[in-house]
């Protein structure tokens, strides 16, 4: 009998950067990989994140073996405390990504009951029908790994989230011996990071921006901040490391950034010789040329730490002419207004800065193009999957694979929620299952929520004015004044001709609709109109207008 | 007696891209160079665009003299229409600005009062206690020119926007002779265009974007599609002279780019040699590998021509496998997004897509750092003001000028509303004036719109609830139900519980204020208090909550 088929199916991260899953299916038998958020973009105010649908799953509990994550960021991570709760299945990860996850799923209440599991790179295990075997690559954080899934048809590689990195800052390169063995056992499916899939060569070495960092800080006169990601613990390592050459202590910052520095020091992700860290007290204490501040705030986030020094607003740090500040991180897409208004701020405040734009002060971690194609030819695969990216960056990617040897009609550029079926000869997009993002906003999740979204939107580009009336029930005629009030608009309270006048259109308006029996929505409805009629005419915005009619 | 000082004061466009203007004052006399927009920011939902404060011009309205344009882009004679009825003033300008102001002034009605004058580069002449000589400069409009000011300390040379090309589409090469007159006849002030201040090297050659389209055009084998900016005169005679070597023809769409090409052909700065450029109509009938379609949308503008091809929108025109789209121009801070979803959209219709991050398809019309030190070697500046960039971008010219030989102390970054002074010996931040953006938002001006701002993002995050109820005056209670309505919040029509408990809790809070002398705002503000304390609670959102009481 011929081998069941494989079904690969990607439940977010495809088309779409962020809120990573993938799940895929043999015989019955279901692994995911990863289950991340996304953070809002623009066009969604209001969004905390977002999250995958994960109806096909719940509908097919019994046959989720397991969760395999690749590794600890939130769009790998973060919808966990969402899913586990639906799937109650066992959760396997790299030492830091689980105790990334424990911490979060610690703070819900959720850690008794979760089943998590800490993987051995190159420790193959079984998950159901499959045999699973995480090996190591490099990526900015520690501890990522990619996953190989034994399958009837043969192996499937998925990358995860990788650069090639020969001096990486904690020395652990991506794991070229193994993806060799897997290429020698038959790779029937390679699933592989698209990011940086437009980008031409190599993404350089942490070890240039070591370098970088050594000479700022050896360099630099006065104080030194670094702001960078909390979770780049090769990072933080690499400004400790130069501290301590150039006789300075490092003070952290920003709750997210103290967390993961005393976090990653427990488990041994971090070496601090010799007591380079010290409070912010102590640091005080020293002159300025002795000091290295490490913060948050890279991508500008308003209530960061940097953002604040950069206002002025902090209330223990301030900048003094002669600080230094280094940036080291890029804006993640989105993102770099507040980046550039943070520099700005820093300038005005008479600091030197250092960014990514000018110097050489930070590397991503993601493979350029060289690095996609090295894996390819590594890994020999015989069906393509890119992953992890927008969908350009997946056509990329895909034309590369066809590049580096996989036949035409062998590299898939899917989508979230497509079904690809892979048999011995070939593979087919069978299916699409719903893969939509699951909203969360508050503390409820929303699978549709595009028409409050739309709301926003409007809600954000005139604003909203409310008119109030009572109407006397027998007569129909208007009991007391009508009021009126603007939020978003113009400011009414400071017009008070406008507003008259607005009154005086809702009192004309409802002398037409006066009767025995009052048509109060067709009344309600003549209102809106003739008040954004008038609004507009006078003002050339259209606020959204809100009528309510009491009766007594 | 001493010379009078010279005043120099940024109106717009420093520190913050955008809306540039500039006036020089000296001895009772101003010129101003450039008026215009600035589109609007992602903070600035709903706003039109953003104009300068010329509060301090209004106020010396008859020492304005007049205003000199340096060339016809928005950023640079946009705000005109709001400037020129409260200054009555002369306008000059090369002949394309010209023409693009006409039409500007022309659809409001201005252009009859207005006294626009055509200035050809090269020919002095005299503003008020001024002489003023318009040069070349290359820039990614035909027609740029850089502005010398002679005062009696000396020339002011402001670049306008430039970039140095030796090969440019239009054969037109920054002036560097004009250049070295001006040094020799002594420069006291240097004002450079900052944009690109942060990029090493030269900016590329047009003639190098020319080659790749091209190519592009050559190799296509099925319809070419090209979007640009309308305003990019010389990209246009690119891709007609593209077509006309491949056997091509050209058809226009997008209004703006209609008009454009019309107006540039009309007045000689598009040359298309024999009918090229051919109706929509007329493209239809031409097989596909024969047509050329040049687009707007290049920003990914939503409601451009472009945009809605990718959607599939678009009446005319739908994409077909086989067609290669050019993208023709680089993100403008702000519109990545926009754009990248748009090419994504491409892809997901079978497109072939070039843009720039991929192919050399675009460079665009500022100066790199090498350009910047070889205008200010050519000039020689005894002071030095970088203008036209955001903050960082004028603190890194700066250290250019400072690094080809401006004195430490005579260059200065300098941001709207700084009034410097300069005398022989040295220069002076003597004084700062209102200069903050005016908002244009509808019909009307805002000089101070940021509540209103505040409170459209603060919409947008969250909505806004309205309760609205009437209470009897006598009695205090409450006549029929509360009304409760939900705009951008949770959608509560859907939610009859959460709507019901919510007039239960407007209920309840009332029932606290009933008395004989009902306190209206009290109990408005308890209601309020007490809805946002209740919607928070149930669902973790914060939407704004207005309160109507009306009383019978």
């Amino acid at each position: 009998m011929a081998d069941a088929p494989l079904r690969v199916i990607p439940l977010g991260g495809l088309g779409e950067i962020g809120r990573n899953m993938m799940a895929l299916e043999q015989d019955g038998d279901i692994v995911v990989i990863d289950a991340g958020v996304l953070f809002p973009e623009e066009g969604m105010p209001g969004v905390d994140f977002a999250i995958p649908d994960i109806s096909y799953l719940v509908e097919r509990k019994s046959a989720v073996k397991a969760i395999l994550i690749t590794h600890g960021h939130e769009d790998h991570i973060g919808a966990l405390p969402y899913v586990l709760p639906e799937l109650d299945v066992p959760v396997y990860a790299s030492r830091l990504a689980h105790g990334l996850i424990s911490v979060k799923l610690r703070e819900r209440g959720q850690l008794k009951n979760a089943r998590l599991n800490i993987v051995e790179p190159n420790s193959p295990f079984k998950v159901g029908r499959f045999k699973v075997e995480f090996f190591r690559v490099c990526h900015s954080i520690p501890d990522a790994m990619g996953i190989a899934v034994e399958t009837s048809l043969g192996l499937v590689v998925h990358t995860g989230d990788f650069k090639i990195d020969h001096t990486p800052a904690d020395g652990k390169t991506t794991d070229f011996t193994a993806l060799a063995r897997f290429a020698s056992e038959g790779v029937v499916l390679l699933c592989s990071d698209s990011t940086y899939a437009e980008i031409e060569g190599y993404t350089p070495s942490e070890q240039v921006v070591g370098e970088a960092l050594d000479r700022a800080i050896g360099d630099a006169k006065g104080r030194v901040m670094v702001a960078t990601f909390a979770s780049l613990i090769s990072r933080v390592q690499q400004v400790i490391d130069a501290a301590a050459k150039h006789g300075r202590h490092v003070t952290v910052i920003g709750r997210s950034m103290v967390n993961n520095v005393k976090m990653a020091t427990r488990m041994g992700y971090l070496n601090d010789p010799g007591g380079i860290v010290v409070s912010l007290g102590k640091a005080r204490q020293l002159p300025n040329e002795r000091v290295v501040i490490l913060a948050t705030g890279a991508q500008g986030e308003p209530t960061s730490a940097l953002v604040r020094i950069s206002n002025g607003e902090h209330p223990d740090i301030e900048i003094v002419p002669g600080d230094t500040v280094v940036i080291s991180a890029s804006p993640i897409p989105g993102n770099d207004t507040l980046v550039a208004k943070t520099i700005d701020n820093l300038y005005r405040q008479q600091a030197n800065v250092l960014y990514s734009k000018i110097a050489l002060v930070h590397v991503h971690g993601h493979g350029s193009r060289e690095e996609l194609k090295m894996m390819l030819s590594l890994v020999k695969p015989k069906f393509f999957v890119p992953v992890h990216g927008e969908y350009r960056h997946l056509v990329a990617h895909a034309a590369i694979a066809r590049a580096t040897g996989v036949h035409e009609s062998n590299a898939f550029v899917l989508e979230d929620g497509d079904v690809l079926e892979l048999t011995e000869k070939r593979g087919k997009i069978v299916d699409k299952i719903p893969a939509g993002p699951v909203f969360v906003d508050g503390n409820r999740l929303w699978s549709s929520y595009s028409d409050v979204l739309d709301e926003r939107r409007k809600l954000a580009r005139d604003g909203i004015v409310v008119v109030s009336m009572t109407l006397d029930r027998k007569t129909g005629r208007l009991r007391g004044a009508p009021e009126v009030a603007a939020t978003g608009f113009v400011d009414m309270q400071d017009s008070p001709e406008l507003l008259e006048r607005t009154a005086q259109e809702v009192r004309s308006t409802l002398d037409q609709y006066r009767s025995d029996r009052l048509d109060l929505d067709g009344a309600k409805a003549g209102v809106v109109k003739a008040v954004s009629k008038f609004l507009h005419d006078e003002t050339g915005m259209r606020p959204k207008i809100v009528a309510h009619i009491g009766q007594v």
